[in-house]
């Protein structure tokens, strides 16, 4: 187990890596940039004709469920499931599971067919992915009954994948062993998206380090919120620091990465 | 009847509603920003098998026709039907009535089937509408031979809602009773999605303030007009003046917003 | 032959032009904005019920197949056929061509049934789409085995219309005549989008100078490159360069254009 968010950056960058992400409208435009930014490179695609062809260009597939309909489902299910056969890593971003049965449906649903590596999601989307109570309205987590860090080990346990709740402090956790980070920055709150920015990283990441998961998981949070850290410090409100959050994925520095990342 | 958009925005902040907006792609990153920098709660859903559930979570429901196609319009019939059911506020925003008899006569069959409680829309779409000769150049108005002030208070008359042209000065009616709005910038025209997002913040004003719908759409368009002036100061273009945008929304005062609207 | 941006962008600023784009999800709000900084209106629309009589209002239409659906296909060819009929300039962006047979074959179709003015890819996709061994990785351009200029005026010759080969250098030929662009900036390709803006803004340039499309598609990417030059002036990464360009694009002076160009 090596956590070394500023080694898996630099072959992250080297090696450039294919992210497919069948994703929401809303955020398209920005999880391609954060990508982008980071280093890796992003594809939107979505149709049935090609989700299998273009999957197996990848190194990683993230699957978001923010703006649903019936041919994107079936799109997510047909090239998860060619991820799955072909062992490329797998984010699922269940984005508003537990305020409606549609998206907690799919979201169960893919997790039962794909091999998803890491699920990640607000507490509020995860527990009501393992049965436990919460409240979430639209896509904003409001209440679980649940610590965060006992909720992420519970669901790993339970879903047998890479659990991570991300909040004010993210916890990552496959069952057995977890991890926490403390980066970040309130003013992520005020951007939407930004979690399922998250989700795109954490698919760049695991497609540098395909082989440890839960590290690559946890480094992909510390990154984000470095660099959330870093587009705070100029930010006269969201609008900026959204701006800003390209800016300092791009200027991110493997050396100090290593120094900055709070994981634990 | 009180005009009184700082004491809105404070309750708004305080209860952060939920408003459930079906809209188009190319703003539908931008009026969740805008939803989340004001305060409200942004969600996007779109899919007939979720849009009754959703809208039931929703303090108000925005229906924009920017980028139409038939599952679209199914959506927001049945997301407008099961919001004049519950009797939560709905916002019609008529991209591009007519430029194509498409757009027109989705926008009348919204109107139709739908207690819209504001249509807030540019004075060729409004005209058009009503059916007063206007110019409509994909989503921009060009030319009408009403005077706005008359056109808002005849369509509020003739639709039997609100209605809200926006331009220069906005004017606002529910055809018996009128209120102008002489706040903004030149700089909104030059970013789209302007008027989408003044649609959306109509419907967060709508959430927070559902029995005066009059006083609450002029309280939106005259805090939208306000964080316009305040971006604008400095704007070097549309595009910086965009980026402003959320982070003045966001920095909105509500005691000097109730002195600096020009509300009549 | 006369190459002179500066007034082609003066004409295009006074005639404002509709340029009916049907594009992809992810750049949609980015090339309505380029379109609109430059000073054209940007229309979207993609239903088969409105595509014909929305095409009927544009002075060019721009065809993007980013993120590729049948029902988007069938508009496009709709819409392509409705240009053609009416003259109408029309902009081909093979996103992605070479990634997936489904890209590939879509960008063949639209070639044989539509009257294709510009096809503005990179170099991957152009020489895919000529039958040169290409790699494309997603939607980036890996490697050819072609000079670009060569590659540009062989698919010039074999395509029947003019291809845009963009790149460090841009190429532009119609296979007998053959125009090089030496403007912009490598933050370029840290932006999703910047591609599909330079055939938004190609595609405003057509319309402003329909009657010598070789020397309007030239001038189209020198403008977005003197835009690029300067956004990257006071840029700290991706997305203040990104927020820049728009700026740069709404503050281009004519004069000045016609003396950076740097087009051969």
């Amino acid at each position: 187990m090596t956590v070394a968010p500023g080694e898996t950056l630099r072959m992250l960058r080297e090696r450039k890596p294919l992210v497919h992400q069948i994703t929401n409208y809303v955020v398209m435009n920005e999880t391609a940039n954060a990508t982008l930014a980071l280093g890796a490179l992003p594809v939107m695609a979505h149709a049935r004709e090609e989700v299998e062809d273009m999957v197996a260009l990848a190194g990683a597939l993230v699957l978001n469920i923010g703006t649903l309909s019936p041919p994107w489902v079936e799109a997510m299910l047909l090239a998860g499931r060619a991820a799955s056969a072909r062992r490329i890593s797998i984010v699922l971003d269940p984005v508003g599971a537990g305020a409606t049965s549609y998206r907690t449906d799919t979201a169960r649903r893919i997790l039962a067919e794909v091999d998803v590596t890491v699920l990640r999601g607000n507490a509020g989307e995860v527990a009501t992915l393992v049965g436990v109570q919460a409240e979430v309205r639209g896509v904003e987590s409001i209440a679980t009954g649940s610590v965060p860090a006992e909720l992420a080990a519970a669901a790993g346990r339970s879903l047998g994948c890479i659990v991570a709740v991300t909040g004010p402090i993210d916890h990552v956790s496959d069952g057995r062993r977890s991890l926490s980070v403390a980066n970040g920055h309130e003013l992520l709150a005020g951007v939407t998206g930004t979690g399922c920015m998250a989700s795109a990283l954490t698919g760049c990441f695991l497609a540098a380090k395909p082989d440890e998961p839960l590290e690559a998981a946890a480094e992909a949070l510390a990154t984000f919120g470095v660099a959330a850290e870093d587009a705070a410090h100029d930010a006269k409100g969201p609008g900026s620091f959204h701006v800003g959050l390209y800016d300092a994925l791009a200027a991110l520095d493997p050396e100090s990465l290593d120094v900055r990342a709070r994981i634990e």
